[in-house]
């Protein structure tokens, strides 16, 4: 994929990773989600995103996982892979191991375990060494609720001068933040919004790209929502919006990441299990997932 | 090393890694720096403790230096690893791999990268299927600043019952949580403070087994303060400890492991280069350092 | 006021205390802003909100301020007093007080000192007990960022269906908590956003009232979002928000409320000194605000 | 109380102060319990400290309090005021009026309303205005769990120069920090720990004053350990400490100001009630603190 048509606009979905009961990963449940969402309206897909447990995964693991959705996916979508490893050089390995894979653009997480010392300077030097050695183009993961790290707007105006920097997944939540974002960052940079709950804001504020949890099991709702808005169909936008967001706090806030597999599950798709230590829903946690998705117009 | 000598009292160095320039890794450093430690009075040796900067190695790179302090240090000397990593999985494979590289025991991080999913319960399961499948024993790491979590005096009291969870390395620097640990604990477990900021104090609580960062560049000094102190010459021990207290601070909280490895330099050890991306010092800091060390009586 | 007019809509500036170089009460000062904001388009004044260094004000200098607002603002403006105190009976006293002089509804700060024990059951009792006292309508206040405090959106759903608590301003500056709290509330609740850097976005999302720091010194600006997007020209009421955002960063965010005040002062209000202990803007800050005033075309 | 007295060694409670059911002052029970106080070895008292919900107090309710302690208290005992309020000039008002009504000195805590604002010099200005101004002397109070701010040693070092700032309770619990202070402050500065879970380590470091909410409800026991160090008899010193460790986790972290009146009660002293919207214990975690105060043998 050219770096010309590094224009994302559209919903994609940090993908869940089926595991078999016994923790083992299941590569054809994997697929088969992927044919599935094949027939939704999606930009593409998030491989290793942080709703894929990639924390969890071994190397060989995450490039098989690459490999599958590239074989998989219909032609056109964008193949995004999360390779932000806390070391630069091993982001660096890891980056061009997943373009070799078939990975289209490559999101990469704030470094963050010496949090204290993982100031602006020493993130815009870790992003640009990346995106000198990376053969594919480099978007930046801000995902505080996991890192405590949060760039600065200045650090992105900075890092999105380079011209192999193409863009931000900004899971802060803030919609102030992200117009602030928006002020610092070059002409053609990437601003994608990584949560539903800010995405018809988002949108009225000309951002039009995002990677959600929530697509994975109600991807066309999501597209719904922009297309809505895109026709002027503003209101029509905003209800569904607001439908969607109390499924979306449950399968993000409330219930995890098993709770978003879970409601993958009820919707069709194949969830599979977390692998440990995180912990699986309670049948009394499922119930409640089913009553939310049953009230949003998602029931089965 | 038979479990009935897992019983750790004593000073024992989270080692520091030493990189070349271009941030390979440089084992011949690494023994040059055991062989040296093997002349003061420690305990043993932690290797891939946070201040080994092990986040940024990959797997290869840490057997490697547990083989390689294996072959180097004295005998008698206890070799710890740290092998958690955020899946339970991962976990019990690396440590499986220490023990054949050499290792006599695993210190294993809380996972944390799911914070508002890692609560007690989550964290029971996962050292327990560790312990359960580790062929060494294994000691837990509490280490609140980098991780987020703090491991409740009920888990202890619950992990500490397993026949092969066998201590822990505390590095909240709190000494009234440690007597709280005191008091879950299981007859037997291995309560270890992980500050040098603490080892007066702890000593004076019945804790006879330390962790700490400055052992890299001062090893007999906090040996030094153990002796004085089991020798009845409290005064000593206490003094001691007061003198070394801003050299532990700069090693730890001001400059961060660039600090730590500068110092040992300083010292006379191999400190090395620190990997991106965490910043080296400047040369005003590197002076700041040698003015402390200085004024501690460290100097020169 | 009757109770059937209290909807509101509109711009409300939480006005700053003028203070004399020693510290006293600038009521003369305060007068003269009054009667220059009333030439703006404002909906009303909000006396005692955090902005007016409350905190630092004994009871006889707030009502002297409430009173001083009451005689000096245009007839039809609705006029809000923070009185907010740690104690439920304390507040309640206040809150009587200030309606003797002449407050028509009372904002309300959530309860903080007690921190860990004040969670929705005591927020709710508290606000509870106020809203049955208080001879005027109660608005709750929740600003995290000074209270450490975030009211869930259930208890804005309890709260909300009291008769006398008519509305809430947030000022988390979270647009998705805002559309949570817009669903948990009760018909006709007045949900007022408490940062200009959310004001366009809110008004997206049906959001009609604000209280905002920057109203002190552009309150023509703020006035005029709305009115550009209640007119249609959506396109015009977001430049306006966007060339208004770093003004606003700097008079809450960055240079706090001696930052606002010197704006203030030039934009031809009375700023006057801030008390103690808050530190005034050094030269190089005071420049550094006039150059960002200017950049906005907020200048001379 | 001549200044050249002002060496403060010994235990001191920050008194609870007893309401009736409807919220009223209780000066009668409060009489009470400072004349059972008295029998006890307690270097003093202090009125309006965080345990005293002093916050929920008004400027009549304080000084009565003063007086009636004043008045109550056995020749020679230390009569400590809180009488920090968030602005300097309330502070030094409130403080004068405190030395009116008989308090010895004054206890200040750190004005945190403005939290990013109130830096080390906001601090420094603050006490320094106070203590320039006030006719006993000042202890600053340093208690991050209610404020957010953690006074630095650089900061505690310039203040310990001043001749009326004669020292600090820190309630911090951080027994590192406090060995920073010790080395931070200027000679004859009295440096108090603020908590009982502190209070056998601090001995061992020298510190040799305390003012801690356990001292309310069990006094004696906390004089004891003092006396048994004092006397050499460590190991009796430690084991009472270990035995009251529980109960002081009780009666502040776990059940707060509630759970320290209820004990208070059930050691013979009045309680009374928690204005609101301090919420009273159930009856379920009333019979806990029972069980917890008998397991240390403080029951009946």
């Amino acid at each position: 994929m050219p770096e010309d048509s590094m224009f994302i606009t559209g919903v994609i979905p940090p993908m869940i990773t089926p595991f078999t009961q016994n923790g083992g990963l299941d590569l054809t449940a994997h697929a088969a989600n992927v044919l599935r969402w094949n027939k939704a309206g999606l930009r593409g897909y998030l491989v290793l995103g942080s709703n894929s447990e990639a924390v969890y995964l071994n190397e060989r693991e995450k490039l098989r996982l690459i490999e599958q959705t590239r074989e998989n996916a219909s032609p056109g979508r964008l193949i995004l892979a999360g390779t932000g490893m806390e070391a630069t050089r091993e982001t660096i390995h890891l980056t061009r191991e997943a373009a070799k894979a078939g990975a289209h653009a490559a999101l990469i997480i704030t470094p963050a375990f010496y949090r204290s010392q993982m100031k602006d300077e020493a993130q815009i030097r870790h992003f640009q060494a990346i995106a000198d050695a990376s053969p594919i183009p480099v978007l930046i993961y801000n995902v505080t609720k996991y890192t405590g790290v949060n760039l600065s707007p200045r650090a992105v105006e900075v890092l999105s001068q380079h011209p192999n920097i193409v863009g931000m997944k900004d899971s802060s939540g803030s919609i102030p933040q992200m117009v602030q974002y928006q002020k610092a960052a070059a002409e053609g940079f990437n601003l994608l919004v990584g949560t539903a709950s800010a995405w018809y804001p988002a949108l009225t504020l000309g951002v039009t790209g995002a990677i959600m949890a929530l697509a994975n099991c109600a991807p066309e709702h999501c597209v719904r929502v922009q297309q809505s808005f895109d026709a002027g169909r503003k209101t029509e936008a905003e209800e569904l919006y607001r439908r969607l967001f109390p499924v979306n706090q449950a399968v993000t806030a409330t219930y995890g990441i098993a709770g978003l597999k879970y409601a993958c599950t009820l919707r069709g798709y194949q969830g599979g299990y977390v692998r440990s230590p995180l912990p699986e829903l309670s049948g009394q946690e499922q119930e409640e997932v089913k009553v939310i998705l049953e009230k949003a117009g998602l029931g089965g």
